[in-house]
């Protein structure tokens, strides 16, 4: 089990935790018992759910966890006067001692359920709190936003993610497709990370291929094999049409791109048609070409909107298509029609509004960058230390946490949708299915809801026990899990204006050892 | 010279990169010489400025451009149907007949000026365009995002990058890291960047530290060598300090945890006091054990606010510093106060009007994501092929596409800023220090300006010529360069709040060049 990326190694941390660790080392407390948990505090672009991702690339990086003699040699750099029997130590280190407690890759969650409990001795998990947040902070976050641009267009639309030129660095892009697959895209321009994780690439060609003709004579050769195997020379064919469709004002560059990228893909056509004007010369251009295709038994693909009026362009294009397939008899039909061009959720939910006429989006900076909201606020906080629970205090009760190891169980109700998560303490009695199950707010003390459950779900495995313990799903099988959990819950947590939060409320044992806690640990400050 | 991560290989791209390389093969076009340049068209965060960066990930990334085996036979895969013979021409591809043109890495640069100029056959320099874009776009956002930080704070405030958990992925956070740096930072928390590049590192401890102490009963071994190599119990001499402050009512286990950080860091003790409550325990607790290491011969380093509000308990504890220092005699005047949490542009700004007493800021997701704009739109758009200009003509002026080969020259005034940077076509008469340089807008015929110079910059260097051309400067030049820049600038072009547009003008023969070809291209359209 090898790392994603060379870059996720036990030096992919913030000094702090090797500091830490060598105080922790220093002072013997490096073998206390340690439960860590990682969650997040507040659902990301103001929704009220996020998709949990990058469980797989966590127990790699858990997996492969090792010093080498590289990285000692430039701690020993950063740390001079350090002890060195703390480097003997440090090589010595490996996940062996640790266990990880997580929700499954791909869940649907909602703040302050730990997505990873992280048990083990304090040096060594302290030393994992950065990498592993890197890894689940993004690929969270983009799985939620891809998730969202999914809600938002619709089921019946393709969805294809084109944000590697204006991703975070390489492999922000890379992980940006993976994890927009995750969220129920259907692909990606990104053909690395197709080679990598098998995600269907998707293109054809950019203005560039356009501009790089400016006229017919340009063509060398122009022979085409049509379906029953005769030559014929295609760009006579789609002159001829072009006189016979009326459209002999477009750009004959443009014309001349596309019956080029025609003879390369004839079974793959589809063409970029806004680089000189949309509809008074793309769409014509494009039809000349589709019309020539059709008629050598070939079926072209479609067109790609790029800039402008998306919803009129789509309109009109669509109504291009039904005069053409009146005048011609050929079946424009499944004919697709592809957006792209700063396409974000609230575009996404207009053009619903306008009416549009698109079959496939392409989606590139505000998805892979995630601009509504560029970082999950995930956090790794120590809830135990040797079988003591520890709490973190704070003036902002939000960022107040719970203490203890945890467990999560979703309680369905009678419909058959989730009503409530609720975390328990680790040992206490788990809920049962058909009881009526006693649920109370973390924080707030008079609200408590008696729930009626049809069904509980776990929510918490062990995935890590010195080894891995969790049978790593395909990555199809991850997106096609967030696909069926979606159709699951209620569509008033999922929508996108005012959405009904769903509910995380502890047990009663959990809410009453907390309040305790919290009580003999709050300093009463005198104030004068 | 090795490309810095493994995902940067000539997969690493849009598919429709491919497919294009595809058709200008089939079609006989793929070695007609292109001309591409790379520019954005818009400075990011409403400023007036970009620092550009990514320059030498672009050149390894092209020294080492080379389609290995496995990559060809995945390519075959996505396109089954291709012509064999086109998979031994991507086998022969390198970037030997590529010449690329650049302005230096940490340049000033502004919008339309052509970061690089690819040249070379229209096949390979097609390939190259989606990488570039994502090496040069991110790089250059981050290094302005970390120059505008570093602007608002002030030049002799110490920044601290610690963006890590919340970057877009592992290299995402690398290359936060290193663009920072290149901005104008001192450092980061990132410990495989500093082992990377050689930037400094900082990091003392996180709040997990703190809460793993509870009592001081868990100290176990508390001796301290002092200065002069005597024995002492430190932990003794840090609770009769806490008596002699009256400091009786803090937080034990905060109190333990500090003890334990000093006595494995006595020359680098820097301690996080709002884990229970900043001035009422963490500062005073701090003040025990720094006084415990004055006394002991060592000089303590200060501490990090990390919540509340940091323009205020700045202050407050500059307070308790000088208050300490009157009552003990002790110099507290070094001791630096660092914060952190949620700090943005915006954020500095304000603590400078509310008056703080920061020495060190801490910046993590704001600056690593760029949440104030997560992208930087770099393009890289055809402007010649066989030596014919092309144009990108737009409903949108501002997406016209300046034709031809281009080189910029900035121009100085008589009082050293510079005035102007202008945009000349490659072979005509280059503008000469002390002569009256003829200016126009590009798009504005009115616009027009004589700009008495007293120095002319060329921007534009030949980079790569089939290999590389440019001597690679250390990270920490690249760093200085733009430190210098910055303050050779006006300051009204780099402020916050409306700056000044720098000015961006055409040769008068470039801009008849082409207006020429935009009126001979732009098609006249019917309107009825």
């Amino acid at each position: 089990m090898e790392p994603t990326n060379k870059f996720v190694n036990p030096l992919l941390t913030d000094l702090y935790q090797i500091t830490m660790s060598y105080a922790y080392w220093k002072c013997g407390h490096h073998e206390d018992q340690a439960v860590f948990d990682l969650f997040f505090r507040k659902n990301p672009f103001h929704g009220e759910f996020t998709i949990f991702a990058g469980l797989e690339e966590a127990l790699r990086f858990i997996a492969n966890f090792h010093f080498t003699e590289d990285h000692i040699k430039y701690i020993q750099e950063i740390l001079p006067k350090s002890d060195s029997q703390y480097f003997d130590w440090l090589r010595s280190l490996d996940c062996s001692q640790i266990k990880v407690y997580a929700v499954a890759e791909g869940s649907i969650v909602f703040p302050r359920i730990p997505l990873l409990r992280v048990e083990g001795p304090l040096g060594i998990t302290q030393l994992l709190e950065t990498t592993l947040l890197n890894l689940v902070n993004y690929s969270s976050l983009i799985a939620t936003n891809a998730a969202r641009f999914r809600i938002a267009a619709g089921s019946d639309k393709m969805m294809l993610e084109f944000g590697l030129r204006r991703a975070q660095g390489p492999d922000g892009a890379v992980s940006a497709s993976r994890y927009s697959y995750v969220g129920g895209f259907d692909g990606t321009s990104n053909v690395l990370a197709g080679s990598l994780f098998g995600i269907p690439v998707r293109g054809t060609h950019a203005h560039s291929f356009v501009q790089s003709y400016s006229s017919l004579q340009e063509l060398k050769e122009c022979t085409l094999l049509d379906c029953a195997g005769q030559k014929q020379d295609f760009r006579q064919l789609v002159l001829a049409i072009r006189s016979e469709l009326g459209f002999n004002h477009t750009n004959e560059g443009e014309l001349a791109a596309f019956i080029a990228y025609a003879l390369a893909f004839p079974t793959g056509f589809l063409a970029l048609v806004d680089t000189y004007d949309t509809l008074q010369s793309g769409v014509p251009n494009f039809l000349c070409v589709a019309v020539a295709l059709f008629r050598s038994g070939y079926v072209p693909i479609g067109v790609r909107l790029d800039s402008g009026d998306l919803a009129f362009l789509s309109r009109e294009t669509r109504r291009l298509f039904q005069e053409i397939e009146a005048s011609t008899g050929l079946d424009m039909s499944h004919c697709l029609i592809a957006a792209s061009n700063d396409i974000n959720e609230s575009v996404l939910l207009s053009l619903n509004q306008q009416g549009h006429q698109i079959d496939v989006f392409g989606v590139g900076t505000h998805l892979v960058t995630s601009q509504a909201q560029p970082a999950l606020g995930g956090v790794y906080k120590l809830v135990a230390v040797n079988n003591k629970p520890r709490i973190k205090l704070s003036q902002d009760i939000k960022k107040v946490t719970i203490p203890g190891q945890k467990e999560a169980h979703r309680l369905f109700g009678a419909e058959g949708y989730p009503l409530v998560d609720l975390l328990i303490r680790v040992g206490e009695e788990q809920p049962r299915a058909g009881t009526r199950v006693f649920c109370r707010h973390p924080f707030e003390e008079r609200k408590r809801v008696y729930v009626i459950t049809r069904e509980v779900m776990p929510l918490h495995q062990c995935v890590w026990d010195g080894k891995l313990a969790y049978s790593l799903p395909p990555l199809a099988d991850i997106r096609q899990y967030v696909i069926d959990q979606l159709s699951g819950f209620r569509k008033d947590h999922l929508r996108s204006l005012n959405p009904t939060p769903y509910k995380v409320s502890v047990s009663d044992e959990l809410y009453n050892f907390m309040h305790d806690l919290w009580n003999n640990e709050s300093p009463i400050m005198e104030i004068s």
